[in-house]
């Protein structure tokens, strides 16, 4: 129970509580959002439904509200221990602004992740954003130095755009090209069914204190 | 392009149709989505609540999707031909992945931007996710390219991280370095009250069809 991870409690939620709120309405709730972050961007409807759809959002902050956690969602665990990053910006399951993105992982150590995007992550009309393109390869190329417990931060990323990444399907792939000691040096690109689009190559490290 | 700076009196004068919406009421509804994508992540609400406020959220939904537009926003203009970026991923004004970041020029080309990064923004941590600032800097630098009508797109883009930018309060900040025919070499860089936590440097291209 993520609610109450705060010091030694971590260890009484560990069996099952009536109050327990499950995974899937977390994610029911999170599609929910996304859908109307999407038409929020595209809704042709009138000032008088605005202004109502505006009313209902009010009163869906208002009862989520009602109990709120820390600043931030973080790492949390699970009943098992394993960590929960709900909050995060690309992979998180409850955070609307995370696609979500579903990386998978290949026993040679590399990962890839396909996607679809849409209107809330455009920059030139029709295309992604030159700055998602970087969040996602920033992402990916990191997870090939992830390890259970054992998070990497970015240290450098270089991005080359060949081609516009056209709104729509869009694939990330990442692998590990060396490592040196807490050092990954990571290579990948994002594709769609243009061909490759943007290139990316990075050195992703471990800190020392995690 | 930051209209929103104009203030009601001239909102009131660009309305020219009965059914035309007030662009505060977009504003304002984009506001209220953003509150709730943060709520969405950090409730401790019951499942009764959260149920609740997923209907809350359907509703909505259901309003805004009784007419709906393009695939995308793109590029829109207003009544006296000025573009909006309305949907745009990072300053999008009905965009609510978008902060929304308020580009600030002055004179000598260079521009900064002043926003405050919450939990959406989170990748480890307490701590923006790299991807995030490499979003945000892939903007301000390219917003040193660009010119009216004339839109600039990412060629190549290098980040080097110095230390984590937690979240909260942060600058970006960007200047262009030279130019070369459709070519902007752009520098810049994130700081928070650490200090600076990430340098940037791109080439920014006006393609030659915009």
């Amino acid at each position: 129970l993520h609610s109450r991870f705060i010091g030694p409690t971590v260890l009484e939620v560990s069996t099952h509580r009536d109050d327990e709120v499950p995974e899937a309405l977390y994610a029911a709730l999170t599609d929910s959002v996304r859908r109307l972050v999407d038409l929020t961007i595209r809704s042709q409807a009138d000032s008088h439904r605005l202004a109502s759809a505006k009313a209902f959002v009010d009163s869906a902050a208002d009862e989520l509200s009602s109990i709120v956690g820390r600043e931030s969602f973080g790492v949390q665990h699970d009943a098992d221990g394993r960590p929960r990053a709900w909050g995060n910006a690309v992979i998180g399951l409850r955070n609307a602004l995370a696609p979500p993105l579903l990386v998978h992982r290949e026993d040679d150590g590399s990962v890839w992740a396909d996607v679809t995007l849409g209107a809330a992550y455009e920059g030139p009309a029709g295309h992604v954003h030159g700055g998602i393109c970087a969040l996602l390869l920033d992402h990916v190329l990191g997870a090939t130095a992830h390890k259970p417990g054992k998070p990497a931060v970015t240290g450098t990323l270089t991005l080359r755009y060949e081609l516009g990444t056209r709104l729509g399907p869009v694939r990330a792939e990442a692998r590990v090209e060396r490592t040196e000691g807490a050092k990954t040096y990571a290579v990948g690109h994002l594709a769609t069914p243009d061909g490759v689009t943007v290139r990316a190559e990075g050195v992703f490290i471990h800190p020392r204190t995690a």
